[in-house]
């Protein structure tokens, strides 16, 4: 059995101990943010390190998360996704190692010049200071997020899902060791001890301007709950409504190739393609076989008439239909005349996301990467590469899919700002 | 005798008014987002051009703003805010001729990789889309703000002060006629053309998701009402409390020379020094002569006990008063031991704005650089380069005292943010 959750009832409880959870991050932040990259790297591999060494106690406490959840009545994907074993805990180690050999951001100097009166310019990469993260229940985002973090000289305040509280805090005592074994502050990684649901409305109204931007992880009702509320920044991920647009000097070969990995390799990810439009002019030779390789794979395709037309077991898109994130086997597919209507369906309905364009034919691939606006344009190549890890970012803390600040996959070069250095000679304003 | 100002009175008109101004601002931002440089900066010209010629128009308007503000009270200082002539007319021409001459941030390739797979990855600057300036009664911002962001591929929606109206319209009408000389679209640059205060609202609740990111330009209540109702992301600059700290390596000249810059060139800009500390170990030598050169120069010095032993004329600072940004000829002064507690002191007290060390050490001064945390940080150099334009901007929106996304004069480049283009030749996730 293991330490029993804490209890704290009276609402002011909970205020004293959200406040002094803010008080301590920032305070720690300051001091992450002057750690030299060879501290903060020994601290990620002595927290790999104590993740494995106790395992044991880790599993434990996960067992019990796991029995409530299922007495609980959640489903087997919940479940799995609570779930740890020997390997799952093996892979967060290795991703704590993974980030640990990332070039550390904190102090590089981005630009560099100088001014007429012989002062010199630098802009310099720094912390933002303090980051609270919200997430549901995957155990694992407690060792990624705190990671992240503290390579990026962050201090992190976690706030899991109630039904991993357990896992978390196992979890959550390895890092301390580890922050303890590199003679770093344990408050740079803060978890939240208790379910109450009150902590996170006041991780969101800022802990008196104690934490500096929010990410949360999780699905839509989280995000938009976050994003609703929130009084600071937010690294939000809403949805990715990505399409494959079929070109008409797309190769079959290449399109079958693309759409059936941006589709089915795994449906339930943001980078998932959820619409395919096909170019008029490409229709008569590709329109057919995309349809059915899809069918016959087991996705669903909801398409317009020409669609239809094409196979008759295609069902009938309605409009809903073209701005639907299924994430499931699940496609809209749709006729258009032509890369400028390709460009403008993804506008309309669209969520900025992802997208990409399958063709041969290099000034259309241009005209694609630079008019649509999406935060990821691809160029034959799959939507799936939507991710911080295909893009040699080691590891990312979310994708963002607002414009401000972070977008696209969030790795450790996003969770920095930047501060100017000048230095002078003794120059004055005139 | 202008144009009446016009007036629309049920709730609903302002309603679809605003609503009316988002669409066509997106609508025109797509346009501008694939604008080449070279119309950009000819519409820049042509507006330039066509202050200069309209000057008469944009006088007589402003003669009508000054007329009712003198009626209704206002304070010399608000009048001469607000006063236009040819000189500033031309002023403002050559803003808009400088932007033009700026380097169009768009399309730049900020970063470029190969993945082993063979993709490449380019990070590219997009404009940030809609930007909502909300500012108070200087009329030039009208043409400042419109020129960045158009330089920078984003539509502006302009909501001026009251006062300036008449003013703004003139200003205006202006810069749509640059535009259509150079067939942008009008709606690049909409200013809100009635003085309801609920347009404001409607702008911060981000008209139906047509406004990407608000710029405040004004004084604390405004950008107070502005952070705390906005429900868009704010480039909001709050206040500069920025200090000197006289190292105990600092020659007395180069002391003499930056604070008396720093305080007294212009006392009411952001970047105006207005705390003074002095490291013990050069008080002997350094505190009597800067806080004498300061009174003398018309300055009330607010200082600690060992600042009033130094000279009787020294009023005591309260505690109030080393966080007070007084935009003032008042000066807070303090004795430190040594460059850590003047670190300390500029983090507990200070605005994390602008903050500049005066030393002969180049170690000290390094450690200065890199540990406080502030927007901009100086070494020998006055804290009044706060300032776009002496960065080498050309021009700014504003300074920004957030961490997110725009820190410290925000000039064309942050009124971007980026995508990731990646070309592949046929690349699948595994």
């Amino acid at each position: 059995m293991t330490a029993p959750l804490k209890s704290v009832d009276p609402a002011t409880d909970i205020a004293t101990l959200m406040q002094g959870i803010g008080r301590r991050a920032r305070a720690a932040a300051r001091v992450l943010a002057l750690a030299p990259a060879e501290q903060k790297d020994r601290a990620l591999h002595a927290m790999a390190a104590a993740l494995r060494a106790q395992s044991s106690a880790i599993l434990a406490a996960n067992r019990e998360d796991v029995a409530e959840a299922r007495a609980g009545g959640q489903t087997a994907a919940y479940i799995d996704r609570l779930s740890l074993d020997e390997k799952r805990i093996g892979g967060m180690a290795e991703g704590l190692e993974t980030v640990a050999g990332l070039l550390d951001p904190v102090g590089t100097v981005t630009e560099r010049w100088t001014r007429p009166n012989g002062m010199t310019i630098e802009r310099v990469r720094v912390p933002l200071g303090v980051i609270g993260i919200i997430y549901e229940s995957r155990p694992n985002v407690t060792a990624d997020a705190g990671a992240l973090c503290l390579k990026s000289g962050n201090a992190a305040i976690l706030r899991g899902g109630s039904d991993s509280l357990r896992s978390a805090r196992a979890i959550h005592a390895a890092l301390a060791t580890g922050l303890r074994d590199a003679n770093l502050p344990e408050d740079a990684i803060q978890l939240v001890p208790v379910r109450d649901r009150d902590a996170v409305g006041m991780m969101l109204a800022g802990l008196d301007g104690n934490i500096d931007v929010i990410v949360p992880r999780g699905g839509k009702s989280l995000v938009g709950r976050v994003q609703d509320e929130a009084r600071v920044p937010v690294f939000a991920h809403l949805e990715g409504v990505c399409h494959v647009f079929i070109d008409k000097a797309a190769s079959l070969e290449m399109a079958r190739k693309i759409v059936f990995n941006a589709k089915m390799r795994r449906t339930g990810v943001c980078g998932a393609a959820e619409s395919l439009l096909v170019d008029k002019a490409a229709a008569a030779t590709e329109l057919k076989p995309l349809i059915a390789m899809l069918i016959e794979a087991g996705c669903e395709v909801r398409g317009d008439k020409a669609s239809q037309a094409a196979d008759p077991r295609v069902k009938s898109a309605s409009e809903d239909d073209w701005s639907t994130e299924y994430l499931d086997a699940i496609i809209s597919c749709k006729v258009v005349d032509g890369i400028d209507a390709a460009i403008a369906h993804i506008d309309r309905y669209g969520s900025h996301h992802t997208d990409a364009i399958i063709t041969d034919d290099d000034e259309a691939a241009e005209k694609f990467l630079r008019e649509v606006d999406s935060a990821i344009v691809l160029h034959n190549a799959s939507t799936q590469f939507a991710d911080g890890g295909e893009f040699g970012f080691g590891a990312e803390i979310g994708i963002a899919t607002g414009r401000l600040h972070a977008r696209g996959p969030v790795g450790v070069e996003q969770l920095t700002t930047f501060k100017y250095r000048i230095r002078g000679t003794g120059q004055i304003r005139p």
